[in-house]
């Protein structure tokens, strides 16, 4: 048995198909005619941008829009006049063929994004990786057919899944998949979650340790493989996925109704989002609400400051999609580890401790201020509200308070609708705001407990340590103390309280949160159903 | 009028003395002779040692030798085999003049002190810098007169003084210092300090907005110069300085006396100390015990860890000598932004929330140990009480614990000594510690509130940054609510709690903790007198 990352759940028993990795291998060549090396280059790129353009569509049909903006992103950086500048420039001052400059320019692009503490902005260099494999694949001549022939019931097993080997995947024979590199949040890992098959990654060596045609067992849930099993480790698991599709049916009944606990206390389960178009999902996994739109990504990949008018755009879609539910959204959250290449920020010690969201916003307003009024123009459309992040005082709250009503009021004069009555809230993440929600929670409309800062601050802990991650605890006694002070303190002033940390979906808590009192569980869409049932019976 | 950093307190009038900067300045020559030119190196330093050792023996006799203790720091350089080798191996590969070798090596040195984040760290930057220089001076045959003929009332004016320089000053005329550079921990603050007179360092152009003779008057507690001041002003401060004086002198009729507060409480006012040596201070300003002995500094400025026997006889010192008062001492706080030459630590991202103190030590027994048995073998000679920093859980707690009675089973069996009953107790730092102190009440004998470290974690605030350094307030009210959490859950379960923070002398802050019942102030030496008063006021 192998143990590798439990990256997306369920079981499966089916056939090994191994894919190979078809690097392409560059040697650097003297070039003598610059500028028909330049053309091969620009004939790649457009090659290159075709076939996406195919990809992304086949994409979109599968496995929905949200999912298939990724190639949007591939075809960002085709289209990034940096970055073929520069692989232009490098041909022409080292005089070298397109297929090393390109290898030179990509591999620096790519350690740029993978030097970046932030999961998210690392995982874009494997995006540069998997469009320059293309561009080389291209330069080369040789493009792998668009699809390959496989079995039934076959599991992909590979070093890495990039994102187009995967759009290009038969989905109605993968059954699994399992790659020897990534982590949960890696695009192979949030692929297989769409898919809703079963994954396991981070094996480190499956590739060579299972051969063509082996028979294996994936464990989604606990992260294992075993290879070759015996006739009773079949049956325990076709047992195991009977259960667990009889499971995921019971679930899917859960889809329209509303969650009411044991005691007879309505719950709002609710979706956290990333982009607009992830409202469908949350909506077909039954989400009661949006209770996190991390609003961060309208401003990543790209290079410059998204416009009142694009996010204006991003934020009325949501809310029109949502028909009325319900949706909070968190203004900017960057800073710390979460860096924009437009926005210079000074080099900190402990950006954890640092100049970050709301504490960033209210020094730099020319910024904040274009969110505010994209929001508020939004309002006018459906169930908005504003959730600021990282309060540590009442006063800044009420700072930000003020600069949304600077806000109100240049809308009012220039004739331009919004929700004058939308709620205002604030996350709940710094132990400060814990201890100070009876303050607090007389002038905010809503929190929402952000566990995973809250936790990483309560226990001085960061959770990306490997050395301490063993002290980053939901369960610990003071955290949960902190949490039950600020439900409490909420419910004494008459307003609600959610969570949008991953602790509002984990199975463990949700037993304790229910007995709380918590009013809004926000997570992502696929542990909703799931979430539902769990507090329906406590 | 110039505004700088107060670094010590107190007011002044004098003339002004401007310390010209003797800067040697080193041309690169190039050389034949390697041999005749290292040992032309080697004359210098013996020359420097010999130099060192005179100004060390004055400084002891004139300040003491916890502060003559910088020159030892000194002769180790000189004598560090490391240091001496880099430079004749510059002179051999480089072919250049000792001079120029001397430059490029304790630039290098320097360098990798300055780009520390710790403060003390930083400081050894200048240490090295002020022993090159009189390396250099000593090359160049230019040895400045070892004291300089001033007269009564004099104001020392420099870019910045060295420890050297500080020494050889004539205490008896020098009634206070204003440096263009430095900060409340540089050298020549520190010296200002424990001369007793004002200064002000950080002016950052005062050697060129004064002229030698000229009149100014210096205020070391508001951090203000003034240059040639009228009659009003010289009045002004003539008043100031006796009412300072007759303070000072009130204050000094506080040594002996026991603190209580107006409800009749008994309090402690203990000192914070880095070196066995400071209890001497502590005793002198009329503390009743120390409440903070960190030990970090036993193992810094060195190349290896000190051994039992090494800590054994720096407690003992301590303890030996504060006669049967409390002596409470830390067990290693080493690891985020604090670095020993000798134990490699894992890069972090962010060193506050991450691997140092108690984690370290119950990863690192082996060093934990050491440090263990020599703390219970002092016990045998004093009221020796031993502290774990960075307790998150009461997990961590026993198992410190578990380890500090398997170093008491050794120590049984070795027949040595060791007081079975010593106090053991928890820094309060993190904010789950002040939340779960009634749970960690019922196990630990004490509690001390380190409050530098709670405010940063509990506002989510790193106070090095300049950034968001505004959000660091001791006296949020969600400190201030936690910090009351601890005392009460002590006084409950009838365990003392005190405060080892700067909090715990800061004067704004007294009454509150007056009032919350504090039962021990812990702080650095000079302000206790000015902390009893206070405390016998509330």
């Amino acid at each position: 048995m192998k143990k590798g990352i439990a990256a997306s759940k369920g079981y499966a028993i089916g056939k090994v198909l191994i894919k190979e990795v078809n690097e392409v291998k560059v040697e650097e060549r003297k070039i003598e005619d610059i500028q028909s090396e330049k053309d091969r280059f620009k004939k790649s790129l457009d090659a290159s941008r075709d076939q996406l353009t195919k990809i992304k569509e086949k994409a979109e049909k599968e496995m929905g829009a949200d999912k298939a903006a990724v190639f949007e992103s591939h075809m960002m950086l085709l289209d990034d006049p940096e970055f073929a500048g520069a692989v232009d420039i490098a041909i022409e001052n080292d005089k070298i063929n397109a297929e090393k400059a390109l290898e030179n320019v990509s591999t620096m692009y790519a350690g740029i994004f993978e030097a970046m503490e932030d999961e998210y902005m690392r995982e874009r260099g494997a995006d540069v990786k998997d469009v320059s494999k293309r561009i080389l694949a291209n330069l080369a001549g040789k493009i792998s057919a668009d699809s390959e022939e496989m079995e039934a019931n076959t599991i992909i097993v590979a070093h890495d899944l990039t994102p187009s080997d995967t759009a290009q995947l038969d989905k109605s024979k993968v059954i699994a998949f399992l790659t020897n590199i990534g982590g949960r949040t890696s695009h192979s890992a949030i692929m297989a979650r769409t898919l809703e098959i079963p994954a396991v990654v981070g094996l480190n060596d499956i590739t060579t340790s299972v051969k063509n045609g082996d028979t294996v067992v994936v464990d989604g849930n606990e992260g294992t493989v075993i290879i070759n099993p015996d006739d009773n480790t079949v049956k325990e698991y076709e047992a195991k996925i009977e259960a667990y599709e009889k499971e995921k049916g019971e679930l899917k009944k859960l889809i329209s109704v509303k969650t009411v606990t044991k005691a007879g206390k309505r719950v709002e389960v609710a979706g956290n989002i990333g982009k607009p178009q992830d409202v469908h999902q949350v909506l077909e996994n039954g989400g009661d609400a949006i209770g996190l739109f991390r609003t961060e990504f309208l401003y990543m990949d790209r290079n410059d400051m998204p416009t009142e008018e694009e996010q204006f755009d991003a934020y009325k879609y949501a809310v029109e999609k949502m028909e009325g539910r319900s949706v909070v959204i968190r203004t900017l959250d960057i800073g710390g580890d979460k860096k924009l290449p437009y926005l210079p920020l000074p080099e900190e010690m402990n950006p954890f401790l640092g100049y970050r969201a709301i504490r960033l916003c209210l020094d730099r307003k020319d910024i904040f201020k274009v969110q505010l009024r994209a929001l508020l123009r939004a309002s006018a459309f459906g169930n908005l509200k504003i959730m600021f992040p990282m309060i540590a005082s009442l006063e800044e709250f009420l700072q930000a308070k003020k600069v949304l009503n600077e806000c109100m009021e240049e809308l009012k004069e220039e004739g331009k609708a919004f929700n004058a009555e939308l709620e205002t809230g604030i996350m709940v993440e710094i132990p400060a705001a814990a201890v100070c929600a009876d303050e607090l929670a007389k002038h905010v409309d809503f929190f929402s407990i952000g566990t995973n800062d809250l936790i990483q601050y309560t226990l001085a802990a960061d959770r990306m340590n490997e050395k301490i991650s063993y002290l980053y605890n939901p369960m610990h006694p003071a955290v949960l103390k902190l949490i039950k002070m600020t439900i409490e303190a909420a419910h004494k002033e008459g307003k609600w309280c959610g969570m949008c940390g991953e602790m509002a979906g984990d199975e463990k808590a949700i037993p304790t949160l229910v007995e709380y009192g918590l009013d809004e569980f926000s997570m992502s869409a696929s542990s909703i159903l799931k979430a539902k049932q769990l507090i329906m019976e406590n």
